[in-house]
């Protein structure tokens, strides 16, 4: 399993998995200048919402380093506007801005202190974003991995691996707990059009990690539940409402109501810091809809649909609460009617 | 509209569109050998069922035209080597060995006959099963269009359109005849992963034929159900079970599923030579599972996933005769229970 994003203290750089590049290249990156982290975002070499978070927390204590102030203000001052240059990388993750707010508030806590107490301080908050994460997936997947038995076919859509998070993955974190105690599971990853994080990443990370890995097509998926090879679904989610409707990666509810043609359990997994309480149903989830060349022109040698046609391209769904058999947090398994009370 | 398959007649040549180009290149080729022929369906230059049926007509017309022979038992003796021929290049398409007993029929039936009027009569059978194919879409057209309105929102998946057909396509038949009446029907294709028919080749021949037309990936069908946008899916079939249960495209039990969610009507369309009655359900029907690189390196600039990674790739998937609202073909539509007594 990889440390996705990781902290060279000594060297004062991030370390990165270049996720662009994958799989036909495995590249790691090391970064150390505030344009670098700010690109690194931009061009997607990191993603997923969490993993997202933990660089960032990293980025500022960086970023924090190399500030050159004679006083406090001037310290803070510079601070913030790296921070807030970060935070316009990707405006739309909120796990970025998050974990920047964390790491202001820690400036903002010692506003006088001596400086290198504060880079101290910066530092231990970045390493505990991380922890936290680590630690949330981590019981994501012991929580999940009471449900699945040694032997079973899982499905899973698009990357919740250990490439979108710190480690062990939401939906991907059973799996590698699971292969660690010789469960002995069949992975079948949807290739997730139009980004192909699963056939690029998910199929990527099981696989290296030793998984009995198989790869489809997102249609495939009625033939594969058909054939009885499938006994869960396992995916993660971008934000859950109050109802328990799930916005998880385009295609999501479309396997969810495939599972549900089969009477295969449809399990969401994720952090609690996923959850809206203050969002009712998914109908009040704002769907990002992103441009068309993603569907005909990306990664292929030349255009593979006539020029000028329009194109449907949502980067995300909704999964109705009624299609889910059980929603999985660090905390517990919640079923419905789901109620997430901590 | 395209003639897919055309006859030219004067210079003895087959016209056929070369769909591996499509939609980067419309490029038209003249054929009139043998071995141009064999390679033609073989690389899929033409396909579609329908399509090939009148393909193999044409050819063994020409065929036969370019024999050199001093009586009819070496006539026959030639023909029959180059149907065989023709015959090998695919051999899971049934309406290839269809077409070409038929043109062999037509020889045995005129054995000791001038071969000028076996010529004749191969010309006159080759133009038939070409005009019944177009008379048979055609009516499919119009039986389907007695289900939809004006203004209507229609998905379809794969190619069942005129580039796989003679003309008018079956699923694509309602929207041609709609069109030309002005209906003002909204397309969505689904791109048909892994060999992109539906953006290379339905939203080619869909949009250069005037008509609204949006792609979308197949993960998106939920998204777009979900917005409201589709009143009806048409399908097209490659082998119905006499109960009904569908062979077609895979991807395509798939849309149904989701269209039952959203209390959609999924409308399988065909010719009555798509229903086997031999065959009494879905599960009897085998499925041709076909090799990974189409899924993990076709069209692509490089391989786009983990290398040695095993792939699920059926060519086909069966939806349940519960998930049609009708099946649509030349003789009328019919409603569950399926009964198909002509």
């Amino acid at each position: 399993m990889y440390e996705t994003v990781a902290l060279d203290d000594e060297s004062k750089q991030i370390i990165i998995i270049d996720q662009t590049k994958l799989p036909n290249e495995r590249r790691l990156l090391r970064l150390s200048l505030v344009s670098e982290f700010y690109e690194a975002i931009y061009l997607l070499q990191v993603r997923g919402a969490p993993a997202i978070g933990v660089f960032a927390g990293f980025a500022m204590y960086l970023c924090a380093c190399s500030i050159k102030a004679d006083n406090n203000d001037e310290f803070y001052a510079e601070f913030k506007k790296q921070k807030d240059y970060l935070n316009s990388s990707r405006p739309t993750a909120v796990n970025l801005s998050w974990a920047l707010g964390r790491m202001e508030n820690v400036v903002l806590a010692h506003r006088y202190a001596p400086i290198p107490l504060i880079l101290d301080e910066l530092r231990n908050e970045a390493l505990k974003i991380r922890q936290e994460d680590e630690d949330a997936c981590r019981k994501i997947g012991e929580n999940a991995l009471t449900l699945l038995k040694p032997g079973y076919g899982l499905l899973t859509h698009c990357n919740a691996g250990a490439l979108a998070t710190s480690k062990y993955g939401t939906a991907t974190s059973a799996m590698y707990l699971g292969h660690e105690r010789g469960y002995d599971f069949h992975i079948y990853c949807d290739e997730t059009r139009p980004l192909l994080q699963g056939a690029r990443l998910t199929a990527y990370e099981l696989s290296e990690a030793g998984m009995d890995v198989t790869l489809q097509c997102d249609n495939m998926v009625g033939a594969l539940m058909a054939s009885g090879k499938i006994d869960a679904v396992l995916v993660g989610c971008d934000r859950v409402a109050a109802n328990g409707d799930t916005a998880n990666k385009i295609g999501t509810s479309v396997v969810a109501m495939v599972a549900k043609h089969y009477n295969i359990p449809f399990y969401v997994c994720g952090p609690m810091s996923t959850i809206d309480a203050g969002i009712k149903s998914g109908a009040d989830i704002p769907i990002e809809e992103r441009k068309g060349e993603e569907v005909t022109s990306m990664w292929y040698e030349r255009p593979m649909a006539p020029s000028g046609i329009k194109i449907f391209n949502p980067a995300f769904d909704v999964t109705d609460h009624s299609l889910i058999t059980a929603i999985i947090t660090e905390t517990g398994i919640y079923y419905p009617p789901f109620s997430f009370a901590r």
